[in-house]
């Protein structure tokens, strides 16, 4: 029986199952913890649905859930990650990030202190974004059905006006561009999870790519398709660009860009560095004659200091060819999972 | 250390880790279950974000998570509540639901089967509500990280034409209706959860209100403020009325409409069924001059039969009071938390 609604201390410095209840403490958490990181003007009236003025043109929508294991980890932690995440997708598909809604799902037990922190952290990087959190909702659960923290977070954007980006534009003798090293997110918080110790320069790559994608656009670059290579890497990119297009696409191992530290880990822990996961890259496919352009634009973008040309698209049958350091190039197997659980 | 990927049985009958990282499995269950499920030409693509045709006027956007336990209960189940939750959201806003958002959190070793009835149930549901699921992201947590399945939904909607609902138009003199019996929702899933055995009639009230708000709009009615009273119940609906506004509301105890079960269970079990959470029910306020007509129209339509006036806003200060039985009035105390964790 879970009838007993024992009193809860007003002064608890933890998430109580009654912060989630609809209630009085429910109502200060949201004002003292979460409207006091995230106000804006449409927040603020705390209805059940927030109300924005009319877009321009299409709507974009992207949403995401956060499970990422440890909640704070060299580089960011899962109230900016969630940020960056969302923002990103919205990037990538082409569109102006607008607005985000919030969901969180609280372990209770949680310090109070430890969620006021990431909420601060989630407000601060929405802000940096320009895109205010319009709409919440907060559920606590019992101590072990949830760890700690889940954060959902949803996007709303509108489409930059004559943006046409997607497979259905990837042609035969397309550069395949990143705009960084790889693999820095997964493997930053894989160490800070498993107490690795692989180093202090291990960390997460998460940022907003809004002012990176915003460059190419802006270059008027023949752009055919933009990815942010999260989940499953860059190679899960490939493969599924190489899918929908029935194309092979060749990977120059030798031209991955990978950070000091990225490739030490990756030797240690034998890893590929094209499956572990980024939250501030991207991947773009380009035409053969805006790739040169394309290149020393995204260089010349603070995120983008390390981009590198990796690969071209060839005619079918789809697939991800890797040319090794002796030019003898191997097929990229699509892995059934990967490696690295809970890093975003 | 959580480096050993042993290749997942493909035919395991539950949901894997490797079910949500980005690569074949992820791939399959996208397809198999959710797109089974919720298939249509905005989600089809499955890109990073998905592309809506411009909106008509103000967006409404909502967001929810759904923690409930038991994830099936008489009446309904976690699909089919985060969907009537959301549009509710936007329904009682004064906006017509056009899209939804899916966000999913599974606990490792969910049997498939399972989860496979859910996202059906959310699929039918959302069908049945007009709103397609556009978007969506799973991620698979280990076994004990989470307790089975959460769900997030956000829901966006266009704002009807002329409608302007909101506590700034509460006067003194109001009258407030709510459109059905009260609690049925909590007292179904805690019955559920907790094997009370308090009979089959229990079942939850968890339905669209889509249909019942636009026939108060449609008959031109005076509505000033709408709302839901999910969890909190309709005391917390009132008590949020009278902090916005400053006024007194005065409840009519004996008008409570209650379900035979429903009455029965508060009975049981010492519970106040205004302080037990509906997913099917709106409390309206409206004009005293529009109160008879609003009445009528929420009568006349199969999710409003048991509709009832219960109630009045009065002067300030701001307030709750309940007349009893014996016309005495008591002041409703706003509880911290409330009795019943889990409930949506």
């Amino acid at each position: 029986m879970t009838l007993d609604c024992p009193l809860p201390h007003p002064a608890s410095d933890r998430v109580l199952l009654a912060h989630g209840e609809g209630g009085r403490l429910m109502r200060r958490l949201i004002r003292d913890v979460l409207l006091a990181a995230l106000d804006n003007a449409h927040l603020r009236p705390l209805g059940d649905a927030a109300l924005l003025p009319p877009f321009d043109g299409p709507v974009v929508t992207t949403t995401d859930c956060y499970v990422v294991s440890p909640l704070f980890f060299p580089g960011g932690d899962i109230g900016s990650l969630a940020v960056h995440g969302t923002v990103n997708d919205l990037a990538v598909s082409g569109a102006e990030p607008l607005y985000l809604t919030l969901g969180l799902i609280v372990e209770e037990g949680l310090p109070l202190e430890t969620l006021r922190a990431l909420v601060r952290s989630l407000g601060a990087a929405a802000e940096a974004c320009g895109v205010p959190v319009v709409a919440g909702d907060t559920k606590v659960v019992p101590r072990g059905a949830a760890d700690g923290l889940f954060v959902c977070t949803t996007g709303l954007g509108q489409l930059r006006p004559g943006v046409d980006l997607g497979c259905h534009r990837i042609r035969p003798g397309d550069r395949v561009l990143v705009s960084g090293t790889l693999g820095d997110h997964g493997l930053a918080v894989l160490s800070a999870r498993e107490g690795l110790g692989l180093g202090d320069e291990l960390r997460s790559d998460s940022a907003p790519l809004t002012g990176l994608v915003a460059s190419l656009f802006d270059a008027g670059l023949d752009v055919r398709f933009l990815r942010d290579p999260t989940r499953g890497g860059v190679a899960a990119v490939l493969h599924e660009v190489a899918e929908a297009t029935g194309l092979s696409i060749a990977i120059d191992e030798a031209a991955l860009p990978l950070s000091e530290a990225g490739r030490g880990a990756c030797e240690i822990l034998g890893l590929d560095p094209l499956f572990v996961a980024n939250e501030g890259k991207v991947v773009v496919f380009v035409s053969p004659a805006g790739a040169d352009a394309a290149l020393a634009c995204l260089r010349r973008h603070p995120l983008g200091r390390d981009a590198a040309r990796i690969g071209t698209v060839g005619e079918g049958p789809a697939g991800v060819l890797v040319r090794g350091p002796l030019g003898v190039p191997r097929v990229l197997d699509e892995p059934a999972g990967a490696p690295l659980p809970r890093i975003c």
